[in-house]
């Protein structure tokens, strides 16, 4: 009988802590779990080097016990049957430039598996909400979209040199780390970034080695990143990560405006949804704090009673169960490997307008 | 090999969907558990009709998989080891009369087991920051309570006469559902509560039967209560409990004051705390909002990095751990029995007051 | 040519800034205004020793130049008119004791003019809009009320036995200074009090004397005072005054639970309102926050573009241009004199129970 | 006797309300003001079509009343005395052009006078505060700096053409009417800009005609703009302004993160100013809602007890009596024209950015 390794029983363990400070060094060791059939990683993208070939290398064959089961949902059946039949490999992406995006691409739909980047803040279900009213028109036309990424755990100089802060192993620094997080909702919820014109800055060009703090090493990575861009639609923006905001521990923030309506997220409140409505009877306007933990909100019908909120890895199990659901159902997953094509396609288009001084359209976007 | 079933595994099935009208009917049934060895029962107390008997019974043997083990804390080994040894037989209390709580100590006493109470609000990480704060003197003497639980699932007239609305089976109503909550946290942070003045409604008095909307029956428990509290250390304040505030899904909030800060606290933002010291600067005193999300918080080194937030379910988590790890150092783990039989009789007196229109003493504090 | 001393003139001068520590002697000196017609004394009730005759000797004739005009409105001509015919003399209630606000009530009356109480927090246009909703029916039948007033300038043991703290110059403490207004909302919102448990307490009892720190005096009023409260209406809740809440400057704050919604309001951020409705779409219900600057918000269409704020002393304005239109029209003021007697009366039966450790009735509420 | 026209008077009648939609025509009028001997005009930058000469003819002779003096500082007197010895011609900056602001400077240096543009967020006390504890070096050095300005007032398609949206009166959008702000803003607290890549868009291209609605006219001016922006100093960060933003009445809102703390503002909430100190304990980290209505805080000594809080006027008052003390004093008023010359120049790299499509150098920062 094969199991399944779910979502948060890898996160302290593998590779989703190494966003934080704590688990520096989490990137550098491989990422192997030999005793489970199917590993369905988390580790945001552009954790390090591994490519393709080193992730299909943790599918051996092996037997343990899961640790977080997915049953809450009642689907632990459908979840075996998947294994079983083998219908799917699932995968996560984690290039480090557009050319590995395009080329995991390529190689997830030549092997026809299902696959999904695990951009995780999709599965907020208060940015299900967001999502939900944006589609059903209830902004009317969108045009502002404004969203930064701050965090701060980069302050102390005498932060040791990270691989997240080596080049070559994390590809770049907050902008794909954080930022990437950012561009991929705004492109959830306001669709393709046309062009952009950014700017990107490391405030702290030198610190220690890790292991040997008399020495230091160059920080080859940007600390933090800000880009106005415009989208498809006509709308425009701003995108920023940084990791040198004191106080803002993890605070993903958006606002977008529209014709109708606005809503505004912060995931150190990731529970709740701001949403004005310019509909509503003059005298009683004003921004709603939309608690989403009721059982009509997005996933929140297999939570708690209202009002008791849900943490960090809900997010994760949403997303592993609407990615087997779509096995399942013959679906493409949502976030896909293409989704992953755009995000880094955006990244780049930042660091070279950063460079070349221009605006720079992204590849592919009419 | 015996096994442990965990708090999270309960929730959806046992007991603590029970606070939820969608899980009306859930105190009716049984509580029965029969494949495992120990069962640490999480439904809030007064929850239905079950008796220290009855709960006794829910102690068969039997073998099978853990749902969720607590071995994020990679203390299994342990948790094994203290069924294996049956140096404990953990339980929780739920009775719905003095005597009862009194009779479930004396019980546990004499078994000479270990035995908690399942007011897992002290174990929110802010919560145990907040007491941290009071215990280091900073908030100094302790001069206001002001503590409200507010819902609102009651509101419509149509909503069926569930268990919860029959004393025979629920004790009492909003006070001793979600009232007890808030004078357990009251108990906690500032002391023994010395004497109330409480005033109990019942704002809809007949309901449509569950099963037979067709009749009316009548609504046996409060749908509110307030009460002004003198604390046994000279400070006053209020309590106060209701299903019928629009709005507040679950709004468990405090605010205390001290003769040198402040803290305020609101489930619905339960890993916020928000603090005020007076001996800050005073161009830049002010409530502190902090995100208790640090590893140097009560137990968050454990979970995700800072600024991610953690659940409902991970009180329960953090609840088990503490009992766990009383019971293997044989201390005696906090809120215990004695705790319920403090907390029953405060709710005691609040009724009694209501009737009374005097204030009352609670029994046992000086 | 007769000239009107308007409110926020006084402010500074005569009596409003008594609300202050730093004012905190302002209650001793005699209320002199002898060079106005017409004074409209803003001094909140109970500041001091002043009596009706003394109060009726601020109306000697005189000439000056007003401080400030209501010309905003652009009445300034009716509000001269109303002083050359004399159609009224208007006036504010000081009392202390249910007795003096029963005299002042039957003087006004006898001498047929218009006599209002300085509630101002009536005219704060979010409370306005917040008594438009309640009786539009927005919130159905009204549950709850919870207020509290939180200030924390008796903090310091050193800060002297200021006027204020004499039972025989203010009347009484916290309650009588600032739980009087939280009255005052609470009759407006919910209508009639008509019974209440109370309890005050005073932390600090004894003061250096103002001007001799080197002795001490008595505290001889309440420094806070907690009630549980019953409505006419069948609705309860609780007020609280305070002067012992670190970091709450002036939070007079309110909650209102209705059938229908609810509603809250913090005098901290006197331009907000929080308004509930339960009758939204269920995915998006939620708490909206009013910034109620809108021309369609009383009282807001003078002032400016909606965003931009108003302060503390528009209460006044909008106050005063109430009662002047009123008088101009020849209604009732509100609040009047008869509301004065009723917020007096409450005040007194919380004394009353806080003694007697009894729910005590309110004179004149059926 | 001559009388001074104060900030607050002018409001109403001649210039301020320029800002809100419902006095749209106000800047076609000539900026008349004969029975004063000196106008201090509030009306913000490039309002109109007024140049330097037509201003100049606001200083005729003549006499009236003052309708509010500032004598709540005491310095009335003073302030005749400015008057009378003609010591100095205070003027504001309306100019629409880089090479008109120039010419105001260099106009009043020739001519000797005081000069001042009305910026008056700089004297928001809260915006006080956030100056001192950067001056104070409390944030240490400063790294982002994101700034909004988020208003709502051109949402509704059927709005008219009014002046402002008319680029020959107006000079510019929502970039120059109340990006300006925040760029004041942004220069006051981090430095100069050296280098800005902005966007704008026009969203609705044609409206109405006032006044001939059956007619359509060209809006010739941005709705929103949107620029990353590179200080002096090396700091990055954001800037932004739009005319739509469904919700937003006023929000003039930044952020600022330094290396040892962050604050943020927004004007609506005007009197509340967050703060993070890196250096506060671990535990209890995190952002201070400070109230800035302190005696301790700037310009509020002269206003209302703690937590009372003070209104957009205010901000006219505080600029004018700082404006008269420096007369007296013979030092430079802040912001002066050259701080004028300098946002207009940041203005101008803005808008030919978003035309060139590359970053643009700010004239005159190194």
């Amino acid at each position: 009988m094969r199991r399944i390794l779910a979502a948060a029983a890898i996160a302290g363990t593998l590779g989703c802590g190494g966003t934080s400070p704590r688990f520096g060094g989490a990137g550098d060791k491989a990422v192997r779990a030999p005793e489970w059939d199917l590993v369905i990683d988390i580790t945001p993208m552009r954790v390090g080097t591994s490519t393709l070939s080193s992730f299909e290398a943790s599918f051996p064959g092996g037997v343990g016990d899961p640790v977080l089961s997915v049953q809450i949902y009642q689907r632990s059946d459908e979840l075996e049957m998947i294994v079983e039949q083998r219908r799917a490999a699932l995968a996560q992406s984690k290039e480090n430039t557009v050319r590995e995006a395009e080329r995991m691409l390529a190689a997830a739909e030549r092997a026809g598996v299902a696959h999904m980047v695990c951009h995780n803040f999709r599965r907020i279900p208060a940015v299900c909400l967001a999502d939900q009213i944006i589609r059903d028109g209830r902004l009317g036309e969108i045009r502002h979209f404004r969203g930064a990424y701050l965090e701060d755990w980069l302050l102390d100089p005498a932060f040791p040199l990270v691989w997240r802060l080596d080049r070559r192993k994390a590809g770049s620094g907050s902008l794909g780390d954080i930022g990437s997080h950012v561009i991929d909702l705004a492109r959830m919820l306001v669709g393709e970034i046309a062009e952009v014109s950014g700017v990107t800055e490391t405030f702290i060009r030198t610190r220690p080695l890790a292991g040997r703090p008399e020495r230091k090493g160059r920080v080859t990575v940007d600390d933090a990143a800000v880009s106005a861009v415009r989208f498809a639609s006509g709308a425009i923006g701003s995108i920023e990560a940084t990791r040198f905001a004191p106080g803002r521990k993890s605070r993903c923030a958006f606002e977008i405006n529209g014709s109708l309506g606005s809503l505004a997220f912060d995931l150190e409140r990731m529970n709740e949804l701001e949403v004005y409505f310019a509909s509503d009877p003059p005298a009683v306007r004003g921004f709603r704090t939309i608690l989403a933990t009721e059982p009509v909100h997005p996933h929140m019908a297999a939570w708690w009673p209202p009002g008791h909120i849900i943490g960090w890895e809900h997010t994760f199990t949403h997303m592993m169960r609407d990615l087997l659901e779509a096995v399942a159902d013959g679906t493409v997953p949502s976030p896909s490997f293409r989704d992953g094509v755009m995000n880094q396609r955006v990244l780049d288009a930042i660091e070279r307008s950063s460079k070349s001084r221009r605006w720079v359209r992204v590849k592919g976007v009419a």
